[in-house]
């Protein structure tokens, strides 16, 4: 079993940290780096893609809503046309910062209420995957279960990587129930850590509404927001290790 | 004679909008493109590098200080590190923009205030510059007279492509008189092109403390901000071409 | 009769100016003001009051997103808790700007998304309406007609005026027609004029279903983004004056 | 003895968190506000004057650069008239803020580089200071010392309350040593602890050269951007207490 571990890194801004990067990316396979437009600055951008570099780690475009005040987590009514330049922006910032540190810019992945949006609605997806494909056919998409976001992967070429939530409830549609509803994340750690299990084991994850729901994934997303999330992380690794997994980066699974 | 006409272009933002891009864009060769520092936004570039494209017209990233409201006209103490990633970033985000519409990014040149401190300062220039290198060797860097960038860009093995403002005043340095002085800049029409026509027939320029220069110049800087700045762009863009001269892109010049 | 005119200025950021402030400010007597959320910023803000205030016309502040990227016209989903914090950010700005100038706010108006949003929704038009209830009780609400911010100004003891959109389609219930819609916006300066009209003798407005809607209107909307515009604005100033009507600002109306 | 305590507190953003304002409220008997320009914005603003409110304190706008993400550090060069301009705005957004929370905004003081330039700068001072007293001539500026902004409040009528750092070195003409000098800021507790008992028994602080220097000190400033900070000054509370001073508002001191 390959399976990559991956997570949101560089998600501070100016004098701002957020999560404990530094100790995820010892344990982690890929990085989605946020590009400036809901979190991350040029010069946090560039460390982070020299750490990730430093530690054979893939980077990726963690892609956003133009709303750092928000952290990208706020809908916003931006036409299609207009979201989809947004995406290429970033995906340009990341992919030329990573070429001047000498790195590979591999993945993607949508961020926040932009990332909802499009995993629920095709007629979001489909213009940002196709601008994903114009900017890079060789581009990963990095995505938790989406119909939307799979398909359009799928209608224009992309390889789509499926991301595991492990604290997050799912749907059984596959889709991830919103953060605003109760019991939409899971902060106790066993569960989080028997939902890998269960997930490795028997690739069924257990809905919100209680349902056993084949899950197929190509990487789980870990957290680094708290020193518990940072062990957390390390015990899901050791557990992948010790069942005889081994954790590639994204570009080296799909 | 082979000479590029280029000028500042996508220098709007959101609803504003700021100078006559389409008109400019049947008369210069090569456009310099804001990449939302200083001025733009994602939709406004790839506009504007759709129109360039159409036109068969260079497009290269127009690199500025982090301050919209200030159309980075304002200085800004950054530190000359952060200075180059965010140099980076712009150049990523303009490239990658470029390349999703089927187009090329062929050069860069900096703007305003930075454009200014990078002229004068090889503190400042040398990082900036070894910025563009490790970002692509290939770009060519449009830039007025200036030792210290051109210094830097032969250190780094870059194409360094001289262009020349007809309406702003030169010390014997070469380097620009700063706007704030009085007579920096020419408003007079017939002056302008009175300059133009002595750069291009004795490659001399008349210095603010009044000698004449010798100069070399690879580009032609025109304006589009007004009608009246249109259509010497035009008479410009005739005169050489009446002479005998041939416009051409950047990227057939250096 | 007495009636208001009155318009959104100071709509420009930075370098960039949009609508003839100047030319508007010789015909109404109540502007509406830009706080720096969704266009306008500090010197911009300064500048209309004191051109407001050397001809004796009223200042408010127009509150929006803060996001001039979409100038205040793309929706975003913030809670209504933080909405209201932004809406007292921006009265306080602009009345501390109007206080140093030597003037007074003596009004406020939501604009674009954000007014949509208020004027729809009683859950959010509540909540902003006890912010500037709460900021000062002396201010007016200038509205277009709207059940949710009418009702909740009488519920906070606070004047509401309503105001006339003469180029804009409204609803049987009052509520403009959606920009996005056709025919939400009256481009023709004939139909414009001949509904002013109608609205001012006989109290009564075509609604875009045909019906006609009794109308109560303590001012009129002006724009000033055209040369016609302003023609407009000044036709129907000298209209009311030559019906016997006369033009007072909006702290002397309601 | 009557003595303030204040702290720069709200400096998050969105998101993101700076420093204990919790446990340093109680501590100190004013808080300078960051005005959403250089950190802080409106919820975070609002929040944090209800929490003084609740305890006592005095809230005071702290000023800065328009430079969220550089933190206010960086030098910008905005010419002095837009500059008094966005002292305007900023102090009419925390106004606004503590008017609408129940509260009253006693005093004002400049951050980071804006306060570098203020304090040694006479033709920066002087426009901010007036800006300042147009404002509201009740309004206290907090400043550490300094000749410019001193006299510049003489002039205007407005009281000044010098506030003392520390654990910042200062030079013998009572200007801060720039951060960017070695031993500009002292990191050793006890070395500031006994910098403070100097000040208060003495009325001395040794200078960067080493002299003795008398200094007036209506204020001391607080950090809370470590848990050894927030320490640090409940020790220096208790000495005050101690030695039979007493703790208040800067309303009460000057």
């Amino acid at each position: 079993m390959r399976i990559d571990l991956n997570a949101d890194l560089g998600e501070g801004f100016g004098p701002w940290r957020m999560g404990e990067d530094e100790a995820l990316l010892d344990v982690l396979s890929s990085a989605n780096i946020a590009c400036g437009f809901h979190a991350g600055d040029p010069l946090i951008m560039q460390r982070t893609v020299e750490a990730a570099l430093a530690r054979g780690v893939d980077v990726g475009a963690h892609v956003g809503f133009p709303d750092i005040q928000g952290f990208g987590r706020r809908r916003m009514d931006v036409p299609a046309p207009e979201l989809a330049a947004m995406v290429t922006y970033q995906l340009g910032a990341l992919a030329g910062i990573a070429r001047a540190a000498g790195h590979r810019m591999t993945h993607m992945s949508f961020h926040g209420a932009l990332g909802n949006l499009a995993a629920a609605e095709a007629s979001v997806a489909d213009p940002l995957v196709e601008a994903v494909a114009r900017f890079d056919p060789e581009v990963t998409i990095v995505t938790s279960s989406s119909r939307a976001i799979e398909g359009a992967a799928a209608r224009c070429g992309l390889r789509a990587a499926i991301t595991f939530l492990a604290d997050r409830a799912y749907h059984a549609d596959g889709l991830l129930v919103p953060r605003r509803l109760p019991r939409s994340v899971i902060h106790d750690e066993a569960e989080v850590l028997q939902r890998v299990r269960l997930l490795l084991t028997e690739g069924v994850v257990v809905t919100y509404e209680g349902e056993r729901l084949p899950t197929k994934a190509d990487s789980i997303l870990l957290h680094g927001d708290t020193a518990g999330a940072v062990d957390l992380a390390r015990t899901i690794r050791r557990e992948i290790e010790a069942a005889g997994g081994s954790v590639v980066p994204v570009s080296r699974i799909a």
